[in-house]
C-alpha cells in the first residue's frame, strides 16, 4: 500500500468499519454485501474489461454480453431481493448504464402495475427470462416534460379489433427511450387513444417491434439508435416511428382503463396510483447523487493524499495536495454532502416504504407530501452533485480530465439525472406548488404537518418585512440543532417572500398562470430553500442516533461543516432577515476553515467507509492502494492510438510533406 | 427558416450587423473574417465529416489530415495575419483541437524566443512546413504546477560534447504534452541541466524523438499517447521516457544560458522575459472563454426560441421555452456574461500589445500587474465559462445530452482551460500576491496605481469593521457606473478582510508560508473579487464607446443583467458591510426579474450578432436558420449503431436466450 495512504490510515479517529456498518443500515446489511459483491469478484465470467479503449459499438457490445451474464448468474447465485439485486448490478455493470435495464426498471413494472392478469400471463415470464425485452417508449422527439403534448395516435378500429398506432409528424417519432435502438423487441408505448371518434388521453400499449428470431425491425416500424452522446456510450437510446403499425386489442394495458370490443371506453377509477412508480424513482435518485458522490470524493481525496506538488514552505519536500486549504476547501465540503446526501436518500426510501404500505391500506393522505419532496430534492440533490462531481475531477489537476481517473465517466453517467424523471427546474416547481397551497393554508387558519409545519410559525399579520427582527436570532454556529433552526427560518422566509411576490403578480395581471411564470425564479427559490433545510435537518438528527462516540464527533463536525458551507454560499439570505448577524457570517467563514483542519487527519478514512470496491470506481487514481503512477503508466500503453495500424493510416497524410527535407 | 426564429429577428429593437463589428473591432474586421470564412465554407478540399460519428483513432486521422491541408492552405491564400490565421483555423478545426498545433503554439515561439540565431536557421524553416513537426514537453507524470519539481536531467558529457537525457522515475515521464503521442518527431524538452556536477534548473533542450522517413522512435526513446480524455479526442497527448538519450551540446536553447564546450555554465542576464509567452496565452484565453461562452449561449437560446414544451396557460399552444422566466434566467446573465468576457478578452488582447511595445523599450514596470492580471483573469472567466456551458447544455433539456447539441463538445474542449497554462488555484493565488503586496504598499504611505488603485482609498487606520458603514451607500442599481463603485468596494474590503487574517496567521505561526496556506480560502475570494470587479468595470466603460443608441441601450441593460446577477449571487459580501441594504438586495433580485423580460425580444439577434458560421457550431440544435428536428432525425440515422454489421455482433449473446420462446 502506498505509505501515504497508510499513514492517513492509521491516523483516523474512528473505525471505518463501523461507519461503513452505519451507511449500510446493519452490519448484516454489509456482510450480505460483500458476500454478494465476492461473488463476482471472484468469477472468472466477470472479467471486466476497461471500457475506456474500447469504440462506442464496442461498448454496446460488451454490455449486452453483461446483461446476458447478469440474468443467468442473479438465477444461478439465487438472488431474488431488490436491494442485493442492485449491488450485484452495481458491481458488475460500472456505470450501471445496460441495454436491457429498462426491460425491468421500466417494462415489467408497468406491465405489473397496468396489466390484467392475462396479460401479466402473457408477457411476464418471458420478459424476466429475457426473451421478450421490452422498453418503455414516452418522450418524443418535440416532445418531453408536456405528457399531454406526445403527438403518437392509437386508433381504435372495432372492425378488426385492433389498434392503428402512429407516428403522424416528426415531431411525434419516439425519441430517448433506453435499449430502443437496438435491443429491444418490444416496448410499451405511450399514445393518445382514439375510439369512437374521440380522444381520451393517454394510454400504454404493448407494441411488438422487432421479429422474434431475425430481430428484423417489423413491417410499419422504424426503429434504431440516436446517436452518440455525452457519456450512456453503452445504451442504445433509440428512436421509433411507427406508420399505421397495427395491434390486437388485447396490447392495451387494460386493468384501469378499457376499451371494449366494440370501442367503448371505459374510464379508471382513479389515476392517483400511477403516482407510485414516479415516487419511487425519484427518491431512488437521490440515493445514487449520494453515492455517486461519495465515488468522487473517494477518488479526489485519495489522490489527493498520495498527489505530493508545490510547497508551502521553500526547500522541503512537496506536500501531500491534500494539506492545502483550498484542496480541502474544494473537497471537505462536499465530502460532507456526500454523507448528507447519503442519509437523506436512506430517509427517502424508509419513507416511501412506509407510506406506500399506508397507500396499501388505502390512505393516500401523505402522498402529496412525499411527492413534493422526492421531486424538490430529486432536483437538489441531482444539481449539486452534477457540479459537486466536476470539482472533484478538477480537483485533480491534469490527471482528472484522463479517462483513467474515472471521473469523467462518474460525471457523464450521473449527469442526466438532472433532466430525465422529470426536469429538474420543472421539479422544483412542483415541490413550490405545495409549498404555495401549504402556506395558503395556514394563511387561512390551518395547520400544516411534516418537513413543512415550520410554516405553522410564520406571524399571521406581519406586513413589514422589518418585523422578522424579532425572530430569534441566537443561532450558535456550533449547534447542529440550531443551524438546522436557521435554514427552517430561511425556508420560511424566501417561501413566505415566494408567495407574497406571487399575490403581488396575481394582483397585477388577469391571468394566476402569467403571475406564476412571473414568479417562478422566486418559486425555485423557495422550493431550494425548502430543500435545504431538509438535507440539515435530516442530516442533525440522524447524529442523534449514532451510538458510538467517535464516529459521532467525526459525523458531527461533516454535519456542521455541510451546514455552515451552506450559509457562508448563501450569506445574503441569512443576513437579509437577521438570521445571522454580521459578525456571525464572519465567524462562520473563520469556523469552517477551522472544520477544514479538524476534518484533514480522518478525511481519507471517511471516504474508505463508503466501502467501493476498486473495480466499481473504473479509477486508477482511487485506487484503495494509492498505486498511481506505475498504474497510470501501465494503463496508458492500452491506449488504441499506439496500436501499429493507426501510425500507418495516419502517418500518410504527414509523410508528403517531410519527403521534402 | 424556421418562423419562431424569423419572428424574433423581426423583433429585435437594433441591428445586428453594427454590434458585429463592434465586436470584430470595426466593419472591415468583419468583412475581412468573412472573408476568409468563405474560402473555406467554398473549398471542397475542407468538406466538415462529423466527427461524433467517428472512433478516436478516426478523429485523429482526419485531424491529422486537415492539419495537413490548414498548413497548405494557409500558404495557398497567402494568409500571414496571426488573427486572420486564427479565424481560418477556428472554422476549420471546429473544436480547434489540432495535433500539430503545440509546434505553431509552443515549438516555434520558444525557438524564436530562447534559440540562437544558428539555432533558428537550422530548425524554424523545417518546423513551420511541417516537415519537423515539434511539441513542447514541460509536464511530468508526477509533477505540474511546480516547476522546480521537475525530475528529467539534462547532464553534460564534455568528452562527447553531448547532453544526455533522462527519466529517472517513472513519475519523471513526460506527460501530456500534446501532438506527442503518434505525431511529433522533435520535442522541446525542460530538463534539469547538469554539469560540472552541478545543477543549474530547468532548460531547455531539442530533442529529436522520432525518425525522419519512418517516424519510428529513436532507440532510447519511449513514447506513446496517454489514453482517452473527456474531450480532445484528436490529440494524442502523449508520455516520453528516456533513457541516457544523447543529444548534441547544440540542442540546448542557448540565447540566454549557456553550456560552453568544456562544460562550464554561463547563466542568463535576466528571466524576467519569459514571463512573455505566459501573459500572452493567458490572455488569449480569456477572449477563448467568451468565445466558447458565446457559442454555447447561441445554441441555447436559438434552441429555446425553436423548442415549444408545456404551458403557461392551460389550453393554449405550448410557448417558446425561451417564454419561460426560469428559463431566461438560466440563460440572459450567461449570455450577459459571454458580452462581458467578450470586451475582457479585447482589453486584455489590446494590453498585452501595449505592454509588449513597453517592454521591447525596456520598460518592465506595468509587466508585473498584468501578470497579475492575466493570471486571475484567466482563472475567473474560464471558471465561470465552465460552468455556464454545462448550465447551456442542460438549459437544452434532453437534446442536450445528444452530441447533436454540440455541447458536449464546447464543453470538454473548454474544460481543460481550467487547469492548463495555469491550474486556476493556483492563478488566482499568484494574483492575491500581488494584491497583498499592493495592500502593504498603501499600508506604509505608498500609492498605488492601475487596477488596484482603489487601494489607495482604504481607510487607513481603521480597526473596526464597523467603520466601514461611513462608506457612502447610495448605489444606484440602475446606474452601471454606480455598480462597478459597488464591486470596487467589495473588492477592497475583501483584499482588505484576506490582508488582516494573514496578518493574525502570521502573529500566530512562526512561517509567514504557513500563514499563506491558512489564509489561502481568503485570498482566492479577494483575487476573485478583484477580478468580477475588473469584469463589471470594463464592460460598463465599453458603454460610453458605443455610438448607435438602439445597440448602448441593449449592451446597457445586458451590462446591469451582469452586475446584478453578480450581486444577488454574492449578496452576503454586498450586505455585509452594508454596500447595499437589505431592501436593495430585495430591490435588485426585482430588478433582474424586469431585465430578463426587457431583454427577452432581443435575446435571438443578441447571439446571431456574434456571428458564428453553422459549420463552427457543431450543432444540430443551435444552426440559424432553427430547422431542429428534421435534422435530428437525418443525424441520428448516421449513428454507427445503426450499422449492420453491429447488429449482428450484439445479436448472438441474445439470441441464446430467445431460442427458449
Amino acid at each position: 500500500m502506498n505509505e501515504d495512504l497508510r499513514r492517513e490510515r492509521a491516523s483516523a479517529t474512528f473505525n471505518p468499519e463501523l461507519l461503513t456498518h452505519i451507511l449500510d443500515g446493519s452490519p448484516e446489511n454489509t456482510r450480505r454485501r460483500r458476500e454478494i459483491e465476492n461473488l463476482i469478484l471472484n468469477d472468472p465470467d466477470f472479467k471486466h474489461e476497461d471500457l475506456n479503449f474500447l469504440t462506442r459499438s464496442q461498448r454496446y457490445e460488451v454490455a449486452v454480453r453483461k446483461s446476458a451474464t447478469l440474468v443467468k448468474k442473479i438465477r444461478e447465485f439465487g438472488i431474488s431481493d431488490p436491494d442485493e439485486i442492485m449491488w450485484f448490478k452495481k458491481l458488475h455493470m460500472i456505470n450501471f448504464v445496460e441495454p436491457v435495464g429498462l426491460n425491468f426498471s421500466m417494462f415489467i413494472p408497468t406491465l405489473l402495475n397496468q396489466g390484467t392478469t392475462a396479460q401479466k400471463e402473457k408477457w411476464l415470464l418471458p420478459a424476466q427470462r429475457l426473451q421478450i425485452i421490452g422498453t418503455y417508449a414516452q418522450t418524443e422527439l418535440g416532445h418531453g416534460t408536456h405528457l399531454r403534448g406526445l403527438e403518437t395516435t392509437a386508433t381504435y378500429d372495432p372492425e378488426t379489433q385492433e389498434f392503428v398506432l402512429n407516428s403522424p409528424t416528426v415531431t411525434s417519432i419516439k425519441w430517448w427511450p433506453g435499449g430502443l435502438g437496438k435491443t429491444s423487441n418490444h416496448a410499451i408505448v405511450l399514445a393518445q387513444l382514439y375510439t369512437q371518434g374521440k380522444c381520451y388521453g393517454l394510454h400504454a400499449f404493448i407494441v411488438p417491434i422487432r421479429e422474434i428470431g431475425t430481430h428484423k425491425p417489423l413491417p410499419g416500424i422504424t426503429v434504431g439508435d440516436i446517436g452518440p452522446k455525452f457519456g450512456y456510450d453503452e445504451m442504445d437510446n433509440g428512436y421509433l416511428k411507427m406508420d399505421h403499425y397495427r395491434i390486437p386489442r388485447e396490447n392495451m394495458l387494460m386493468k384501469y382503463a378499457q376499451v371494449k370490443p366494440d370501442g367503448t371506453y371505459v374510464k379508471p377509477v382513479s389515476n392517483k396510483l400511477t403516482y407510485g412508480t414516479m415516487v419511487f424513482i425519484r427518491s431512488f435518485l437521490v440515493g445514487e447523487a449520494a453515492r455517486s458522490l461519495a465515488k468522487a470524493c473517494t477518488i479526489a481525496i485519495r489522490y489527493s493524499a498520495v498527489r505530493h506538488q508545490s510547497e508551502i514552505k521553500p526547500g522541503e519536500p512537496e506536500p501531500q495536495i491534500l494539506d492545502f486549504q483550498t484542496q480541502q476547501y474544494k473537497l471537505f465540503p462536499l465530502l460532507a454532502t456526500a454523507y448528507a446526501f447519503h442519509f437523506v436518500g436512506a430517509y427517502m426510501k424508509e419513507t416511501y416504504h412506509r407510506i406506500n404500505e399506508d397507500i396499501g391500506q388505502g390512505d393516500l393522505s401523505e402522498l402529496p407530501e412525499l411527492h413534493a419532496l422526492t421531486a424538490g430534492l430529486k432536483a437538489f440533490t441531482s444539481w449539486t452533485t452534477n457540479t459537486a462531481i466536476e470539482a472533484c475531477r478538477m480537483a485533480c489537476g491534469g490527471h482528472g480530465y484522463s479517462h483513467c481517473s474515472g471521473l469523467p465517466n462518474i460525471y457523464v453517467t450521473f449527469t442526466p439525472t438532472c433532466t430525465f424523471e422529470g426536469e429538474n427546474t420543472v421539479m422544483m416547481l412542483q415541490t413550490a406548488r405545495f409549498l404555495m397551497k401549504s402556506y395558503d393554508q395556514v394563511h387561512s387558519g390551518k395547520l400544516v404537518c411534516g418537513m413543512v409545519s415550520y410554516l405553522n410559525d410564520l406571524p399571521s399579520q406581519r406586513i413589514q418585512p422589518q418585523q422578522v427582527a424579532v425572530w430569534p436570532t441566537v443561532v450558535d454556529i456550533n449547534s447542529p440543532h440550531s443551524l438546522t433552526e436557521a435554514y427552517r427560518l430561511r425556508a420560511a422566509r424566501l417561501v413566505e417572500m415566494a408567495a407574497k411576490n406571487l399575490q403581488t403578480e396575481v394582483s397585477h395581471r388577469k391571468s394566476k398562470e402569467v403571475a406564476w411564470n412571473l414568479t417562478s425564479v422566486d418559486l425555485v427559490r423557495a422550493s431550494e430553500a425548502h430543500c435545504h433545510y431538509v438535507t440539515v435537518k435530516l442530516f442533525s438528527e440522524q447524529l442523534l442516533k449514532i451510538q458510538d462516540k467517535s464516529i459521532q464527533a467525526v459525523l458531527r463536525n461533516l454535519c456542521l461543516l455541510y451546514s455552515l458551507y451552506g450559509i457562508s454560499q448563501k450569506a445574503g439570505d441569512f443576513l437579509q432577515e437577521n438570521i445571522l448577524t454580521d459578525s456571525q457570517i464572519t465567524q462562520v467563514h473563520q469556523r469552517i476553515k477551522e472544520l477544514l483542519t479538524v476534518i484533514r487527519p480522518d478525511a481519507v478514512t471517511l471516504v474508505d467507509a463508503f466501502d467501493f470496491q476498486d473495480v466499481s470506481l473504473g479509477s486508477v487514481l482511487g485506487r484503495y492502494d494509492g498505486n498511481v503512477y506505475e498504474n497510470l503508466f501501465e494503463w496508458a500503453k492500452n491506449s488504441p492510438l499506439n496500436k501499429d495500424e493507426v501510425h500507418e493510416s495516419f502517418y500518410k497524410h504527414l509523410k508528403p510533406l517531410q519527403s521534402k527535407l
